[in-house]
């Protein structure tokens, strides 16, 4: 079948990819979209180091036989993780939702040797195929009438959800989201559903700080000519903080302990590479609470869909192109411009 | 009076120092003893860049002409505020405990004009002299009976315990505190009065691991023999943890997001200067949390006096020297070895 591989460091189109058959408790299913998250990006131009990274990071789960195997830069990585399909074939043995139901999914394919993650896989295909294997106990149905193209936003939308939870933000506190790229806009669509307010977003981009208020920021500042921290002062004055920081460049991590209110509590959800440099006197002074977040529960997953599918989040500003499996290295290269786009949806 | 102070990047004695006049709602003290704090040889050695970094740093609450003035390196400065005292005068107008009266209080003196931090003050003379002022509502009574040298422990046991409470540990959860200098040691003695267990201490210096013991820690590591992580993996397998750094020296926050297990809460309390490096990589990986802390409130500090009082917390194996005022400067340099010293008080 035909899938965007990643390939000595490009996305290149391949014609002959292994066609996948389903094993016991999975389903193959066809891609109806599938959104490229800023994470494949990071893995095309920081694979070796993410991979390099891990291999030196300890206190992780010590999963075994069942844990996922490394990937093999060497080899074609497969990508694509933001997907909604529909389904083809049932797995032998298995009981499922109907053959035709239209799903998604967290993004983990599970076997009877263990699971793996639907993402930078040799062996496990992902959204940017025709065709890809889900896991049938995974599956949810995307309910009648959503858009599947729509319901491929589920996993992005499920990320703010998830950091928004765990940042345990309450009303009467006001909200700063630094950056405003689909995690940011995931963050606010997040932090809007929940009545948080004000919601203060920064990007340079002006594009960006316009999807920023359609999602539901109450104001929007441009850094090059205010600080975000002013304006979030000018907005909510001597209001409690949570400051959500969506960049994940190198740099940014100083400037929030430097210039965030006393007590501020700060959500890292941007994935910065490599190392960063903080000043660990400025967060000692202010007392700043720091929560890394990554990722979201299959509570979540499902609460995103719930909300896509409900239309309490409106996802459809956020879809600035959609393109076939030919147009994903351009996509890919295209995505740097903040103006032109936000998510672009691949449809095989 | 006699005091040493701060001049030139040296510890001095002089006898020329002002003497104290106690305005309305003060009181004149004489010092009975006072620590040395591992801040002030921060201070003694990095404060210019302590004032520097101050200075950038915004996001602090402005006090305008009622907070403190700001500390000139080129003149005398006055430090020393872990101390205890007996009331010899009490200001104009001003009604407080009688004068005799054994006292301690948190290290901030208030006027008619505000309020100045009594540490690092060009003005406010600490207890590394023979009298200070205090503020009589903050003044608070050495229970009869305690020994004054002992009561001096309030200051820095009151920052463990705040440690603690910010970090909200429950029991069933297993502590790890990096580095036993006397910030780790009154972290640990919280621990132990809290009822956490276990609780593992890590630290190079033989001494301080049995100071560790001592104060309360289950289980001691040498980091040289064996990971502290790995010391508490073995203590407290699969347990939640919550993770005291108390080192606060360039590098270790990198080894504690790279090597502390997934969902670990960090809580930094010891003062590292200048920039740190961290990978923000590992914290997201692992959706750490990491509380910076700095001080007490007077509520954990009176707490903290209660419990040295009634026999709760036993400060006495902390205290390895006592040193006049003349033994002040030796006192500075003789705290670089951990096997020697942890608390020096001195007493006027």
């Amino acid at each position: 079948m035909r899938a965007a591989v990643l390939r000595d460091g490009e996305v290149v189109v391949r014609d002959d990819a292994p066609e996948p058959v389903p094993a016991l408790g999975q389903v193959l299913v066809e891609v109806k979209a599938c959104g490229i998250c800023g994470s494949d990006l990071h893995f095309v131009r920081h694979g070796e180091e993410m991979l390099r990274l891990g291999e030196q990071m300890r206190g992780m789960p010590d999963l075994g036989d069942m844990g996922p195997t490394r990937t093999d830069l060497a080899r074609d990585v497969f990508m694509g993780h933001e997907f909604s399909a529909e389904i083809l074939e049932v797995g032998p043995d298995t009981t499922t939702l109907p053959v035709g139901t239209t799903v998604t999914s967290i993004p983990v394919l599970m076997s009877m040797t263990g699971f793996e993650p639907i993402v930078y896989s040799n062996e496990v295909p992902g959204g940017y195929g025709e065709r890809m294997l889900l896991s049938a106990p995974l599956l949810l149905e995307v309910p009648n009438g959503l858009d599947p193209r729509h319901a491929a936003l589920t996993e992005p939308m499920a990320v703010g959800l998830h950091a928004v939870n765990k940042s345990g933000i309450e009303q009467g506190t006001g909200a700063l989201v630094l950056g405003c790229g689909p995690v940011g806009l995931a963050v606010i669509a997040a932090l809007a559903r929940r009545g948080v307010e004000p919601i203060v977003a920064s990007d340079f981009s002006p594009a960006r700080r316009a999807l920023a208020a359609a999602m539901g920021a109450h104001a929007t500042v441009d850094p090059a000519v205010m600080s975000a921290f002013d304006a979030l002062a000018r907005e909510a004055p001597g209001r409690d903080v949570v400051v959500y920081e969506a960049i994940g460049v190198p740099g940014i991590l100083h400037e929030v302990f430097r210039d965030a209110p006393a007590k501020s509590r700060i959500v890292v959800v941007g994935v910065c590479m490599g190392h960063d440099s903080v000043v660990p006197f400025f967060g000692i002074s202010k007392e700043l609470n720091v929560q890394f977040v990554l990722g979201y529960d299959p509570t979540e997953f499902e609460a995103s869909l719930r909300a896509i599918a409900e239309g309490e989040v409106d996802v459809v500003p956020m879809i600035t192109g959609v393109v076939s499996l030919d147009g994903v290295p351009q996509a890919f290269a295209d995505l740097a411009d903040p103006e032109q786009h936000c998510k672009i949806l691949v449809v095989p």
